[in-house]
Order: C-alpha cells, then sequence, then structure tokens
C-alpha cells in the first residue's frame, strides 16, 4: 500500500509509538492530577513533559499556556465560541477547513457577524484585505496556516503584525503546518494557536492542544472537575485546569510526546525539505501528464506537501477510488470539508484528488504513483 | 503497589489492552469516516463496532445515538450547555460531581435556574424531593448514578419515571457506574446517559461517549468538519456526525472495545459480585478498628465498590499519603471534586480517604490494607 492521505492523518507513525504506547500506558497509568500519590505524580510528569516539548517547538511563554484539547476543531471551537459574544465582528478567509467555517456559522446564529475574505487564484489571502475588513467591532481574526486543498500558506507573520496594532485577537488554525512549518510564538503575535497531534507531529489521533497566550482573557465554555480547588463550584483559575475538565487524554499525551520526539530528532526543517522536494517531482512530473490540473501556489513556491489535481473530467472520487482499488495507493477524492476553497476553485462538483505526503513517503512511491496516472490517463 | 484508586481510573487495564492497541492503531491506522478508501472503511467499521458494543450493554435503540466524546465531563457539558437556555429549569442533587456541579454553575451564570436537592446521611436522593421541585419551567433533571465518594447508588429507574411523566428530560451520569451496575435504555428512559471509558469499561483515558435517545432535541454547542456534507456550512444533523467534530479518538475508541470485550467476557454481575464481596468484607474490617468512620449506605447495603472512611481526626490526604509513602497502598484523600457532598457528610476540612476497587482487586490485598491500617491506628 502507498499512502497518500498525511492531510487526513499521518500514516505510518513512528514505529517506537507503536512498540511503547502500550508500556506507556502501564507505567503512566494513574489518574493525573487527581492524587498525591506517587503514581499519580509520575503521570502529572510525564504530562508536563510534553507541554515542555509543545512550548520548545513553537517557542510558547509558558508550558502550562498549552492546554490539550481532542484535536484541532476542539481547539478552534473553544476560541471561537468562547470569545464571540452577540454584536461581535469576526474575520476569516474563504480557504478555512469547516472547523472553523461551521464554528463561525453557529456564532453567526447567536448574534456574531463575519466577514469571509477571498484567496487568489493559487489559494493565497492577501493580508491587506484582512486589515481593509477590520472595524470597531472586530474582535478576531481566523486564519489556517496551510490550506488542506491547496498547500498554500499564508503570511500568518504579517497578518499576526496587523492584528497587534489593530488590537484585535489572532487565532491561526495549524492543523497542517505544526511540525512541518516554522511558528515561533515568540516572534509572531499569535494570540492562540490550534494545532493537532495526529498529523504532522506524528502523535495519535483524539490529542489536540491549544495554546493562550492570555488565559484570562478567553471565557469558558467548558467546566468541569480539574482534580483542583475541589471545593470551588466555580472553574478555577489557574493554568491548565481553567481550560482542562475531566480526566485528559494520558495515552494520547504520551503517544504525542513520543511523535514530538520524533519531529526534533528527525528536525522539522529536514522534514519540510524531504517533503517539499517530493513534492516537486510529482507536481512537475504531473503538470508534463496531458489534461492534468494542478491547483494551489505554482511549481517552485512554499507549500505543505499537499498536492491536489483533476485529470479532464474525471471525478475525483472515481479517480481516488481506481487507484486505491486498482493499484493500492490511498488518496482522497471529493470535496475536503472546506467548500468555499473549492469554490474559487471551481471543483464543488468535481472535487479533487488529493495526494498528501508524510516523513515516510518515498521516490519511489511517487515514480509508482505517477506511472498510475500515466495508466488512468491512458486508459481514457 | 496495590493499587485502590479505580473510581480515578482503572489500573491496571486487562493485559490485552497493554498488548495490543499499538497492533490495532497499526491496523487501523487510517482517518476513519474522511475517506472512501478501503483502509479508511476498515477503520470506520472497528469504530462502528465498539459503538455496537456500547449499545448492546446498554441496550440502546441505535448504535449510532452513542457519540464519543473525551470522557464523562465532556459529554455532561455537551447536554447542559446544549439543552438549557435563558429562563430554564434544571434540578440536580447535592451528590454530584464537579462534572455537574461547573457546568451548572456556568449555565447559571447565562440565566438558567438550578436547583438542588439533598441526600440523607447514608447519601441517597429521595426521588419525591425530585418530583416536588419539577415546574413548569423545568427542562432537566440530572442525577449521578454512582457517588464517587460515598458509593450510594441512585433510583435512577424511579427517576426516570417520574422525569418521563413530566415531560423533562432526564441525564444520567454514569462515570462511576456503567459497567460495574445494570444500565437497560430500553427499560428505562434516561435521555442522555454520559459514561467514561477508563473505569469500569477498562479502556483506557481520553474517550467517554454520550448517548442520545432523540439526537434532535439537543442543540449543538460543537461544530466541525465531519467529513459528510463538505460543501455544507451547517454541521449536518446525522448520526454521529452531529456532533463528532474533528478527527475521533480512534485509538481511544479501539482501546474502549477492548475494555469492553473484557467486560463482557467476564460478565458485569460477576465483576460487581466480586467487587461487592470485597467492599463488605474491607467495610466490616474497618468498622472493627477503632476511631474508623465509614461514610455512606451501611455495611450490607448495595453501593459501587468505593469505600470512604476516616480515622479520627487524622487529615485524610495525610493518611493517604502514609498508606502510599509507608504501605505503598494507592487510595485518595482530600476533597474528591465533589464538595457538596462532603458539606454533608461534614469533611470539608478533613477530607476522606477513598478506597476503591476494580476487576484486580485481591482478597490479599485488602487484608495487606487492614493490616497497613491496623498499624497507622496503632502509631496513634
Amino acid at each position: 500500500m502507498i499512502y497518500f492521505d498525511n492531510a487526513a492523518t499521518s500514516y505510518p507513525k513512528p514505529e517506537a509509538l507503536y512498540q511503547e504506547i502500550g508500556n506507556r500506558m502501564k507505567t503512566y497509568g494513574a489518574n493525573p492530577g487527581r492524587s498525591g500519590h506517587e503514581f499519580g505524580l509520575e503521570t502529572n510528569r510525564a504530562i508536563y513533559e510534553t507541554r515542555e516539548a509543545l512550548n520548545q517547538i513553537f517557542h510558547g511563554e509558558n508550558p502550562l499556556h498549552f492546554v490539550f484539547t481532542a484535536n484541532a476543531t476542539d481547539s478552534i471551537n473553544l476560541v471561537i465560541l468562547g470569545l464571540l459574544k452577540k454584536g461581535d465582528h469576526v474575520i476569516a478567509t474563504e480557504t478555512e477547513h469547516n472547523s472553523v467555517l461551521r464554528p463561525l456559522e453557529l456564532a453567526k446564529s447567536r448574534g456574531v457577524s463575519v466577514s469571509l475574505v477571498t484567496v487568489d487564484d493559487h489559494g493565497w489571502v492577501n493580508p491587506k484585505e484582512i486589515e481593509e475588513e477590520i472595524c470597531a467591532r472586530t474582535k478576531l481574526v481566523v486564519c489556517t496556516h496551510a490550506s488542506n486543498v491547496t498547500g498554500a500558506i499564508q503570511p500568518i507573520e504579517r497578518i499576526a503584525e496587523i492584528t497587534k496594532e489593530k488590537g484585535v485577537y489572532f487565532l491561526v488554525d495549524a492543523a497542517q503546518s505544526a511540525g512541518v512549518l516554522p511558528i515561533d510564538l515568540s516572534k509572531t503575535k499569535i494570540d492562540f494557536l490550534a494545532i493537532t497531534g495526529h498529523k504532522s507531529l506524528y502523535g495519535p489521533q483524539g490529542i489536540g492542544s491549544l495554546y493562550i497566550r492570555d488565559p484570562m482573557s478567553l471565557p469558558v465554555v467548558k467546566t468541569g472537575g480539574t482534580g483542583s480547588r475541589s471545593s470551588d463550584l466555580k472553574q478555577p483559575d489557574a493554568m491548565p485546569d481553567r481550560f482542562e475538565s475531566g480526566t485528559v487524554n494520558t495515552p494520547g499525551i504520551l503517544g504525542l510526546q513520543m511523535g514530538l520526539d520524533f519531529v526534533r530528532s528527525r528536525g522539522r526543517e529536514k522534514l519540510f525539505a524531504q517533503e517539499f522536494a517530493l513534492t516537486q517531482v510529482l507536481m512537475k512530473e504531473l503538470n508534463k501528464i496531458p489534461g492534468i490540473q494542478l491547483y494551489g501556489p505554482p511549481i517552485g513556491d512554499p507549500r505543505v506537501p499537499v498536492v491536489s489535481f483533476n485529470l479532464g473530467d474525471l471525478d475525483s472520487a472515481e479517480m481516488s477510488f481506481l487507484l486505491d482499488d486498482q493499484f493500492d495507493i490511498i488518496t482522497r477524492g471529493g470535496l475536503h470539508c472546506a467548500p468555499l476553497i473549492h469554490r474559487r476553485l471551481g471543483t464543488m462538483e468535481q472535487g479533487a484528488v488529493r495526494v498528501s505526503l508524510g516523513a515516510f513517503s518515498t521516490m519511489q512511491e511517487i515514480e509508482s504513483f505517477l506511472e498510475a496516472i500515466r495508466a488512468i490517463q491512458k486508459m481514457r
């Protein structure tokens, strides 16, 4: 099997994760943060080390400002539905995933007004358009760092300068970029960074995180037992308890730690360089095949290792099925949970075939894939 | 080490879970529900099987009405904050965990009125008190099935009759009971059943579920990508997508399935009988030690395998520390995230030492524990 659906979830994970996760669950099996016993404290330490690893990778101010969530969507919901009240205005882009668009739709039903700025034909957002949309009622700007459809990388550093200057909060959806693109919270004023563990951070599914620069700026929308200030019916203000109710996903956190170790040991820049090189070969060779239409940034320009394309008017889901059924190659067809960018690309009907690479993708796999596409093209 | 903190999280988990979880993560490594490829469909099937196993244990109407959440707290938040609007009235009890009390406090700040019925000296709720509190504005009754402090089992079947008759929704917090007490959704009209996977269902931490009898009765408070109806900015109505946004916790679900297999193969009734027998020995013998004060239902009465006690005026956290430090016995002292029941028991200052048993607890462990308590009692 050739697995080219890493933008959905990276696969395989580092072998150490499969080998050791059971052992770690046994070693750190207590309920963290709920008890004074040594067994629980050891589990606490392992969890804290994962926060530290996140803080190191993203250059945060404080490991405790990384709260654990179920996934990037969960992180995004905490911000959008916690921060925005009736009468507020929020700006996002048409390249957002439904993880952003649907919470915005829910916020709209509560009296929040939403502006969506357009992207150009390559899928890029123009920060000036965001700047022009900011008004007195604007409380938040949301932007995906890298598109799961086009692979386009957005200028979040520039958008952070604008939002900082205008005194507006900035939420970045880093689902597709964390672990592969540089994100420096010490230099870029991102107020909320939503990440997921199971993509380019090579952890298991079911664990995400939200970095919150100023914890008291964000009202809570989910409360419960925290193991702290037990006698108090109000959610504690202390981090990370303020945003972590109920027993945390210890196995997910332990697994994420192994994923972060993998990224650190292989080197984020090296991983990106390797995946980018493969992506470029893929695009150049695809481009030579008659009838191929590539989407997103031009060949040579930076992108995350995501390439979407179509072959003539062949339905993308059918192409993806053929690749799976006839060639044992896993891609994804159809729409990719980001409807507005499909509208922009003109692929609302056809969808797009998405190839997304990961740390374990090889040149040989790319060659086999290209062979398959050539064969399908000839069959038509 | 003797582990008596199973009410926090069961430990150990079935050995098969530690042994196989890594392999299963590798076998079912695709992103479920997001793709048409065979690899993803296999993962979908494994996840559906877990819903079926839940539906079987609890006799639900439809496996798809079990949605996966992060934990029982997450499930409870979905109901309390989704259902209750300004002007609504909700009834709960003073034996609730902060997983209920804190979301109720948040609801209160949004204009919901909250009534808490008292419990008697053994920790039991009187359903008549709930009935008397129901008024025209009452929308929801929340009751924990079994207390994490006293072990008292509440008459949820009777409360379900009352709420059904009065046309009020009923939410049961089954964090301490699922897997050990009978819960029959086909006979008991529970509208929302909140469960966690990592206690008496012997799954990993980080996975919970919510059973929703009538999905459209519950407004959504969390939205995002579902892999379905991608082009629609509104959250889909279809179950389970309506309540499952973002990539689900596949490893947690696979682990829960192994936990459910364990409960099924050992037999819930047999597990309960075995733990109850040990609990009774524990209570009887503790009761003979001078200065011991037991809380909760009397010896002989049904309870989940949770026993809270104090020795004279010895601080419960100190007792718990001594047991850990000197005898390698894991218990929990202090307050147990359920402040109002501590107030009722008069243990707001002292807290209580909690011993909670699980499927792997043995008579020999009980004997060692009793020896330790006797030794501590003599030292004083």
